[in-house]
């Protein structure tokens, strides 16, 4: 199988165009890197921003032809969509605000995207691409980066093959620090996510809750059917919840637990989960990816690892390096990528590639469901109900 | 200062009255074998058992004679309280519904109590011997034994003095494994806890969920003052609820969040904390109890050791061993009977011994209520109003 | 089985002479915390100091009558060999450079010996007390504290019974931070570790090195039969190795290695070993000693745990709390005690008891041996044979 | 600072030749995937095989044109230095005894030469490139992966800054597994590495030995000046060492310790260092490269972390990612790439690029002789001289 390693024989290599990206947009070059890393990937076309000479810088420090930098995503939908050589999918990486219209007119020219996460800001915006896609059968995306990770996809696998029985309950805390500095201090790049005109209705929940509900949602291969979230702002000056708690149900009748927040020091990117089940429990820490714990009743831990030869299958076919070499957060990033080139390659039958369901947009419809219920709990301070939707791969 | 260790000069020495305790009963051998590491305390007299063959037996293997072995709690309160040699103070290890009565019997008797947790069934209860111990004067304790630890009494001390900052986010969990077993194998020993009649309101929140309530207060020296509870059962068969989640306000604006199970295969007895301020956070986990982990904004964590040189001067003052020699449970369990051998010997004015505060009857109502509240909230899936009471050591 | 918490029925009680541990003697205080502990030892005579005033001061503390509190060990064993209630069995717990005449005169006087570590400071006087204790038959043992451990234990029983098939690499760290400080600080506990005169031919190496060897041959049960040694010293004014290296060779031709220190800062009592088998690799801390780490090719590692049910049987006898309720050092030596008990009242045959062999004065000899034969190796920059010997509890 | 994410503006790019490194060859592919990050490496030429087939399938995957697609080295060398375009470096992946021959032609064609470790076979090849390099002043390089991990690089600086004082004490361990798999089952990349026609003088000590030697210089800033080696074969049927353990001295008089080997069941890539200094300890490991663990005399352990805002500006210009989005292996290796593309762009002042010195030659060099010394001090039992040498970046 390739993986990010392999490069003979060559891969079969894609046409990009990007829109966002330009200088200063630091996880568009991320994009990039995971990008390069896959080696399938070639970004031929962008309007990597709204100011044309930062889109002009990008367009020329990534050889992008000036025949093929566009001043709006408009033009670019237009143009591309008419050319021999058209682009083989658009990648959205504007802020959140600007994730709707781009997507929608790609889709419309008939051109596949990979949008970044959080898709759009309102459930109708997010319904709406839904219908679009299914319309057009094209593959369409959201890259929810931490499903990329080999342990996650092996944690998933395993909970689906009952190595921890029956799941009973499932906990997810994402906790990062940015925020508990000085507000007044804080940078452009923060003051956006307290601003509900851009960031949405949600801050820290928008932000990294929807990660941590994306992720229990994949491991588990079950659905949130209600919710009851407390989200509060703890940083005085921060415009939207900074902290939020939200208790779930699951289907089938697991508990859950969330706790996001963007204001506990000492938190760089502290996503874990504990998936816990009637036999067993499985932990899992974004910071360090390489292992996920299994403790048993009465018996000896588990420590399974990344490239070891006990891995599931679903794990082991996304893994590059061997055991002992760690990878890490862009090699998970270009293992969706690597994804996105199989489905890419599928074309209609985009779904049907591998064991591991690509995070598309019902996915990230979800998420946008996550802030406006989670909203309408805290307000009402009642629990709500969340809407059933099929699961990944399900047609 | 006197330690668990240091035996010369010889300490004072007090004696023990024990209200069960016999053979069979599991943590009464913990409790005596406490007081024997601090070597202040010989039982003296006792009732260990209803069978009083079984509280003969447990007499005589620990010395205490017949004359001073008992039927009943109420002759031995009586018979005590009349004897110049009259015990120091009655331990009482009997189970939850048996807590009352002794300890309403034996502080009437003039006798000081120490008292397993949770210290009685409902509130009424709980507050009737608040009053009785106000109006006595007498010492009354109940055993938070995780309070005796150390390193939480040096992050107690340590959230005082400002290290974290403003406390913003209180979160605990406390996960024991033992009731995901086939429910049907259990013994007499686990099926008490799930039946209403012997273990009170609630399960897993009455057996655990009350330490894990415990420590946040007494480790960040708030009190909480709402909740909203969800009470699950996840194992067949099992009377009460094995599983909880509590949302909770503290006083000055914080939030916090609990989560308690006997049924997470893999824990064994997994309590740990994560407090979160505006400056750093602090965590702790029972089954690691020598290290406290302070992690800061953007800066190297720090490690805080037992015994090491930087500790508070209220962590400190409870270490035996050097550190690098690990101390564990059952040195927890004898700081707390180092402080009711300190409190003891100070009388009428026990409250001011030491910088910690002694774990009180206070303690217990507040465990009590904490059960009562959450059954209430689960049953309206509404949050409720907690009462505040004095913080430790206040008037 | 008896443990440390069991007390009904009554465990069988022995009777106690100490030689040394007045106040200011550390640790006799802990071996003291450890006989309360077990409850199977009281203290009933002694000769506690050189210093007469010392002496009495301990003995008041610890309830030992005038007429039992002596001048001297030749008085004590001379007059307690005559009592009709003599002691059960002498405690040795001076320093290093008397250890050797009392357990001489109370082996000659018929009473068992327990010594503190190292046993002697020349293999002619270890000899001495071998030949004399065989021809006694009484019970004689050295207290290697670390062989009390569950954990410990567990792991002999699992390389025993070929766990990690066959031994081919024993690593062991012991590393110690103490005399890293300005040694023109160190006070009259530090300098005489430093002192020929008195600490014997070494310094960190009989100090810490021989717990390290002792640890190793322990666990593994193998032999070391050559080694190569370096000593050093990194501290400017101590008189004596404060660091070691000693490269070994064991029976049946596995590889060791043995690196200690006691000037590593940082380091508070860091033993740690590392048992490489042609299956499988066993990892053990001091410092957190309630886990064996068995890692293996290519699979998941496994986290043994004191307290769960996939101990084996070696380990889970010596057990007193249930897992998750950790023990510690204390614990450790009081199975050490527990042990010793088993012994006296096994009377001449009380090397048959348990799985676990007594560490007896043929590994104190041992520990004597490795001192002289790595001095020897050091100077000579050679490598050297070291004796062979019986395996624990071998004829 | 330029990093692997930035990529606009654009960064200037090389022309790479590659020697060796056709379908087959796992490392080549992680060689290119490194480049491919940076961003500033194009494969333009090579001879990717000695098979014509697999090399032509090479370049054919690569987009290497056939007119540069040569035969031997040889024809290539020549070839290339008289191309008006011809390749700005050659990046040498052949298997160990097919370095010195590429590595000398290319650089006697005037072309900078990047060679994977181990450099060659002898000291005398060796010392006949690095007079080679010195007069054609060319860039050329060995690479150490492991001196690329920022919390290496931030350990070194911290160590040269005196945050842990004097250095006392240097050691490492370099442990893998794959061989104590049965032998005979051994792939042919396996069996080279016991066959001393192909792996040269040694087997572990060669293989990853010198990774460790090299680290604890790199760190320490200090040069081995004697040693004492043991090597071993623990596993039937390899022809090398598969064991080492190396006492050694470094100048100043600091000790040091390794411990190297293949045949170490549960060690997937196990390299690990511990610096003692007068004042505190620092450690790292591979498989967790993101932290830098600092403990001190009786004081909270420091655990550093990659991304933070108190890492040294030697560990902090290497950095690409947040905290918290972890980096690993791939970025390690690029960071060096990164190096040299720096250093490339220098031309003949290659040596001042920075603040950590790139691992040239000369060090290629020291990992040569250490298979020779440490062969002739197994082999003798004796202690042997090490030649000093520069220290890097000295003149």
């Amino acid at each position: 199988m390739p993986n990010l390693i392999s490069d003979i024989p060559a891969k079969r290599r894609f046409t990009v165009g990007m829109i966002g990206g330009g200088h200063g947009s630091f996880f568009a070059g991320i994009h990039r890197a995971a990008m390069r890393l896959t080696g399938c990937f070639d970004v031929k076309a962008g309007v990597f921003s709204s100011n044309e000479a930062v889109s002009r810088e990008a367009a020329e420090a990534l050889g992008v032809i000036p025949e093929r930098t566009y001043r709006t995503f408009r033009d670019m939908a237009e143009a591309e969509s008419i050319r021999s050589d058209k682009i083989d999918v658009a990648v959205v990486v504007t802020p959140n605000h600007l994730h709707y219209e781009p997507c929608r007119l790609f889709l419309e020219a008939g051109i596949p995207v990979i949008c970044d996460k959080p898709l759009v800001n309102t459930s109708g915006e997010a319904e709406a691409l839904i219908d679009l896609a299914e319309k057009t059968e094209l593959f369409a995306a959201v890259t929810y980066t931490y499903t990329g990770y080999p342990m996650v996809r092996d944690a998933r696998a395993r909970v689906q093959r009952g190595e921890i029985g029956e799941v009973k309950f499932l906990y997810v805390e994402y906790l990062l620090e940015w925020l508990a500095n000085d507000p007044s201090k804080l940078g452009k790049g923060g003051l956006w996510r307290g601003d509900p005109g851009k960031a949405g209705l949600t801050g820290a929940l928008g932000d990294v809750g929807t990660h941590a509900f994306n992720i229990l949602e994949f491991v588990s291969s079950k659905r949130c059917v209600a919710l009851n979230a407390k989200l509060s702002t703890t940083v005085d000056g921060f415009g939207l919840d900074d902290t939020g708690v939200v208790q779930m149900e699951f289907e089938g009748g697991a508990e859950g637990l969330l706790w996001c927040s963007l204001a506990a020091p000492g938190h760089r990117n502290g996503l874990r989960f504990k998936i816990v089940g009637s036999k067993g429990t499985l932990e899992w820490r974004q910071e360090q990816p390489e292992t996920l714990h299994l403790s048993r009743m009465g018996q000896a831990d588990l420590i399974y690892r990344r490239g070891a030869s006990d891995m599931t299958e679903e794990g082991a076919s996304c893994v590059s390096l061997p055991a002992g070499n760690p990878e890490a957060y862009l090699e998970a990033l270009a293992v969706l990528y690597m994804d996105y080139a199989s489905a890419l390659e599928a074309g209609p039958n985009w779904r049907t590639i591998g064991k591991t369901p690509v995070t598309d947009l019902n996915e990230g419809l979800r998420g946008v469901l996550l802030s406006e219920i989670c909203v309408r709990s805290s307000q009402t301070k009642m629990w709500q109900p969340f809407p059933k939707s099929r699961m990944w791969g399900d047609p």
